[in-house]
């Protein structure tokens, strides 16, 4: 694959390497450090380009400003034998969450399931990492968080949700994992973010301007209007992306007491604080099921497959090669990005060299 | 509310008793007929009219060719302290799920959640009345049921998945619950058929005909085609119904050993059955949450209250009065027909008129 003529590719070894030393240099414990790089530049693997390094200066200016928790104190709230809630006391979402995880899957260890909400943490990656994680270990591990508003609920208008992601995964044996994960809106802001670097419009049905009309403007989103839910109208089922939105909000954050809605506190420290707040930071929902609770793990690996060939199977609708299997897209991104380098724009490059020297730490 | 001309409403109490004296009569015990009969009226008392008695004659069919099993012997087949599977031994879905939906709570009783796959069941109604069981219990309770194909995968041109449906319930203190319930194609097939009735198109976006070309005839769906998954196209998300289906399939069906995807049973005795057999029966997935496993619950019902509030108070998108909240016009409608009575079509009443002349049983 050629890169565009304003990117430039990247090993994700020196992306992992230089993140990780930008988060040490905040005072980020070494092994937390190389973990939060590891997660963050996942996303870069898997073709989450807005999840990845692009991320990097944000984080960064949440440490300057002192708006982050670079030794968080990570502790369990309340607990039962499946279930727990944690305190990620401000820590980075990138350090929070695989804690959380890695506490779901302890539980489950001996429950059969387990399952954490966390409240007090922030921005915490692609939520598919989470999910892979469980994969070896022959488990169906859920991850789910909220995120600040941008998303009007149906019949409003009005930023109100995040664009509160689902992710969940399922093992195969042969044939590669079904990876499920996605914002429950229409189409993610970075899909904005790109159309209008591009002086190109958007399709109908992924956002309303400042007056709740359809637009086809990235900038009449942006500038005050709203994402539409996975659905966009009622004749579509934009209640039912609207619902989806609203139970990750409410097991990230209601079960674990943080901000939910409007409430949820801003990635970037330009953005205005919310209105009031409702609890602590943002919220990260996780599940982690054991196969073996429910059914032999090899013969549900087995039918998995079955399940892959089937569906590959099907009839290709006209003009298409035909269905994907969920998770094909951000593997064949990674098979290719390992291999070539991950390429950044211009202008990411710009901001990764800025936040290098403001740190005083190398980028190459 | 007026009836329509070809409609005649009935008290919800009569419906009930008919359909538990039909499953009665077809050899279901007593106890089991009556909860059948509430499961089942739960739909019409809600409005999700397809799902309610306008449906017993396939169940009397189904029980007329010996398909259905009235006498269940309900096996759990593996279990961990918040897990199991169990086997529905081919009873009837409204019998089979809410056994599997006690033993969920049950489960959830000593371990904090329980969750709980089922193989060999049949269609179990609507997913909702699974998770309003929680509600007095301070429970989220889950549900999810595979159903036979309907729906085609993104890029697909042929019938693979259900309309495979997904709820979660949140309670409230002060004001009503959060009920989530939704099928994960963009709109349920009932509503295509009632186009169908009237003469009327349907929104391009809601099916596929036989060539797999997007259309508004109800008839080029009907006759071969697909309904899409919720969505609809790549740029609408039409990806992330896919893997919402998908998902619901797996849990359902792959995690207990049912059949999954295209070779899901069908409903009534008419169809085809499947090209082969991949497990046993129809699936079903279920879990149940404490909320004191994670949190304070009045604390958390406070703060549901609180969400009900704000999201109420959003800025109404222009020509609407503004979002509602998920289980709202359920709510609205069984608050209208518990006073006036459940509206049925003249065909529907026909139907039940046939079925309690074959079966011997009164229908007044």
């Amino acid at each position: 694959m050629m890169a565009a003529m304003d990117e430039q590719r990247f090993p994700v070894e020196q992306l992992h390497g230089f993140a990780a030393r930008v988060f040490a240099h905040f005072g980020v414990p070494a092994g937390d450090a190389d973990r939060a790089a590891e997660v963050l530049t996942a996303a870069d693997l898997r073709g989450i380009d807005s999840h990845g390094v692009a991320r990097l200066h944000f984080y960064a200016e949440m440490f300057e400003k002192g708006r982050l928790n670079p030794r968080p104190n990570f502790r369990v709230l309340r607990s039962s034998p499946s279930t727990a809630t944690a305190d990620g006391d401000n820590g980075l979402g990138l350090v929070v969450g695989p804690r959380a995880n890695d506490l779901c899957m302890e539980k489950a260890e001996s429950a059969g399931t387990g399952w954490v909400s966390v409240c007090n943490s922030n921005h915490y990656g692609i939520a598919g990492w989470y999910v892979l994680q469980g994969l070896p270990r022959d488990r169906i591990n859920w991850s789910m968080t909220n995120a600040s508003k941008l998303v009007t609920p149906l019949w409003g208008n009005e930023r109100m949700l995040g664009t509160n992601p689902i992710a969940i995964a399922f093992p195969g044996q042969k044939e590669p994992p079904i990876v499920i994960d996605f914002a429950t809106c229409t189409a993610a802001y970075g899909k904005l973010e790109i159309a209008k670097r591009k002086g190109a419009k958007i399709p109908l049905g992924w956002a309303v301007d400042r007056e709740g009309r359809d637009t086809d403007d990235p900038d009449a989103m942006i500038a005050g209007g709203a994402l539409l839910p996975l659905g966009a109208d009622r004749d579509h089922g934009g209640h039912k992306g609207y619902s989806l939105a609203l139970m990750v909000d409410v097991l990230s954050a209601v079960l674990s007491g943080a901000n939910w809605g409007p409430f949820v506190p801003p990635f970037a420290v330009s953005y205005a604080p919310p209105a009031r707040s409702v609890g602590k930071g943002l919220g990260h929902f996780f599940g982690s099921m054991r196969l073996d609770g429910f059914i032999d793990p090899a013969e549900f690996k087995r039918q998995i497959d079955d399940v892959v060939r089937t569906l590959r199977g099907t009839k290709p609708a006209p003009g298409t090669s035909g269905p994907l299997i969920p998770g094909d897209p951000e593997r064949a991104a990674e098979e290719e990005r390992r291999r070539e380098g991950v390429p950044l724009p211009e202008s990411v490059v710009r901001n990764l060299r800025d936040v290098a020297a403001r740190a005083g730490v190398a980028f190459e």
